[in-house]
C-alpha cells in the first residue's frame, strides 16, 4: 500500500457545533452568526454550524435552522449539520442544508447512551436517511468511539471495519471520519485504523479525522493520520469543545494548532493563521466555554514579548 | 532504510534542570532533593539533575553539585548533568558527576547569545573536555536549535548534519539529542531530520529528542520521532520549563504525556503513571514555575467525575 501525504488539507470548523454544544449559557443567534462570518473571512470554508437534534438533548443548538439560513448570506460558507437520525436529517434537508454528518457510534455503550439505539439500528437510520436525500445534498459519515469509549474503553479495530463493511455500501460516496470521542486514542492506533480502512474501503475517495486533545494527543493523531494519507480533518476555533455524552472528554483540537502545524509543514490549508487567531482569541471569551489549544497563547505571547 | 520503533523507550526527566532553571523564587535544595527521590520512586532512572554553568547567568540551580552529592543516597537514580563548555564539565565531573551533557547550538546567533562563542569554537570546547573526561563518564551530546532558532527562525538540516560531521567522530558511542529549543518543529520536519542524521551516522548508537510544547507539537513530535526509530526522549513533570534566552519558548512537553502516549500504544517506559501524577500535581504549584501538559488535567479530572 502506497501511502500520499497529502500536500493540500481541508479543515472542516466543528467549534459552533462540537464546541458550542457543552455551553450552559446560550450564546445569542446574532453572536453565532458573526462568529460564522469571521471564520468564513479566514479562509475556512466548511463548517459545521449546528445540529438537527432533540433541543431537550442539546438546547444550545436549538437555533440551528436560523444559523443555516444565515448561511445563506455568508459567501463561501459550506454549512454542514449534524443528525443522528432519519427524522432530524429529514428536517435538516427541508431547512436547506446540502451536506448532512450522520453520526453514530461504533461503541454500543456509547450509541445506546447517545440515540438509545444498537449501532446496528443507527445503520438502519442511516440507509433510510441516504434513500430518502434529495439530489444534490453531500454526506459525512461520523463514526463516534472509533478508537476508545468512555463506557467501555478500547475499541476494537474489527469493530470499525465490521460496521463499515455494512455502512459503506449504503453511499459509497460519502466522507467517512473516524472520531476519536474521548481524545485516549494514540497515533500507532489512528497510523493502524486508517491503513486497514484504506486498505479495505478503496471506494471511499474522502477519509477524515475528528480528533480531541484531552490528553494533549490532538496533533500527534491528526500527524499520524495526515501521515497514512488522511486528507480532512475538524477542528474547533479555540479548541472550544468537549462531548456532553463522554464525561471529561473536554478539548477538541484548536483549529489554530492545526493551521499552525500544516503551515510549518508545508501543507496548504488555505487558511490565513493571522486573521484566525483573533477570532480564537474571541472565542476562548464566550462565557461558560472551555477552550484549549496551545498556538493561541503562544502567538500571543510572542506579540508582546 | 529500515525503521524499527523501539518497543521500550528511555525517558530522561530533565524537569529539574530545565524546568527550574527559568524559575525566581530558589526551590530550596531539600526540595529538589525531594522531588528526586519521588520522580525516581516512579520508575525514572535517568534525571537531569541541574547544570554546571555560571551561577550569574542561571541562580536557581547554584546548589547542583550539593544536588549531585546527594544523588549518591537515591537508590537507581543515574543523574546527567548539564555543561556549556570545558571548564564547567571538569567541574562537573570532579563533583562525581558520572553522566555529562554538553550543550551548543546549531544556530551561531542562538550560541553567541547562549555561551558567547561560535558554534565551531563550541565543538573545539567539547573536544577539549572528551580529552579531559576519565574513563567512565557517558556523554550525551545536545544540539540546541536543531529545527528552529529563536533569534534566526528556521535551521536548515544541512547546518546540523555539518555540525555532526565535526562532533560526532569526537566520541562516536556519545547520545546525540537533537534539541527543538522553541518548540517551533513540526513533525514532518523531525522525522526527516532524523532519518538523515541516522543514515549518515551508523555508528551513533543512541539518538535522542528534547521537545517543546509551546504549540502543541511536543507529543506530535516524540511521536515522530519514535516512528523513525528514536528511543531517547527529555520530559520535564508537570510540562515545567521554558528557555531562558528564548523567548516565548514556554513548555516542555510534560513526562506524564509522554508516559501516557507510550502506554497507549504499548511502549515499555518503566515510568508508573499512576504514581507520577501526583508528582506532577505538586511540580505544578512549585512557586514561579510554568506548568503545562494536558494528563495531568485529564487524570485528575476523570478521578472527580
Amino acid at each position: 500500500m502506497r501511502t500520499v501525504r497529502p500536500s493540500r488539507v481541508e479543515i472542516v470548523e466543528v467549534g459552533p457545533r462540537d464546541g458550542y454544544q457543552s455551553i450552559v449559557p446560550f450564546i445569542p443567534t446574532a453572536r453565532k452568526i458573526s462568529f460564522l462570518r469571521r471564520l468564513v473571512g479566514t479562509g475556512l470554508r466548511r463548517v459545521e454550524i449546528g445540529s438537527f437534534v432533540s433541543e431537550r438533548a442539546i438546547p444550545q443548538l436549538r437555533d440551528t435552522a436560523e444559523v443555516l439560513a444565515a448561511c445563506r448570506d455568508i459567501e463561501g460558507i459550506v454549512p454542514q449539520v449534524l443528525t443522528p437520525n432519519e427524522k432530524y436529517g429529514r428536517a435538516a434537508v427541508n431547512a436547506g442544508s446540502k451536506f448532512v454528518a450522520f453520526v453514530l457510534s461504533v461503541s454500543e455503550a456509547h450509541n445506546r447512551n447517545n440515540v438509545r439505539r444498537h449501532p446496528r439500528e443507527s445503520v438502519e437510520e442511516y440507509r433510510r436517511l441516504i434513500a430518502a436525500l434529495p439530489d444534490g445534498v453531500d454526506v459525512r459519515l461520523n463514526l463516534a468511539t472509533s478508537f476508545d469509549c468512555p463506557f467501555d474503553g478500547r475499541v476494537a479495530e474489527d469493530e470499525v471495519i465490521a460496521l463499515l463493511d455494512d455502512l459503506v455500501p449504503i453511499r459509497p460516496d460519502a466522507e467517512i471520519c473516524l472520531c476519536d470521542t474521548t481524545g485516549r486514542a494514540a497515533p500507532d492506533h489512528v497510523d493502524r485504523l486508517f491503513a486497514r480502512a484504506m486498505d479495505r474501503f478503496p471506494e471511499v475517495s474522502r477519509w477524515a479525522l475528528h480528533a480531541h486533545d484531552t490528553y494533549g494527543l490532538g496533533l500527534a493523531n491528526v500527524y499520524a493520520a495526515w501521515n497514512r494519507g488522511v486528507p480532512v480533518f475538524d477542528a474547533s476555533f479555540a479548541g472550544l469543545g468537549g462531548c456532553p455524552f463522554a464525561p471529561g472528554a473536554t478539548g477538541n483540537v484548536a483549529t489554530e494548532d492545526l493551521v499552525w502545524m500544516f503551515r510549518r509543514m508545508g501543507v496548504e490549508t488555505g487558511i490565513d493563521l493571522d486573521a484566525l487567531v483573533p477570532v480564537a482569541c474571541d472565542g476562548a471569551e464566550i462565557p461558560g466555554g472551555l477552550p484549549g489549544g496551545r498556538v493561541r497563547h503562544a502567538l500571543s505571547a510572542a506579540r508582546t514579548t
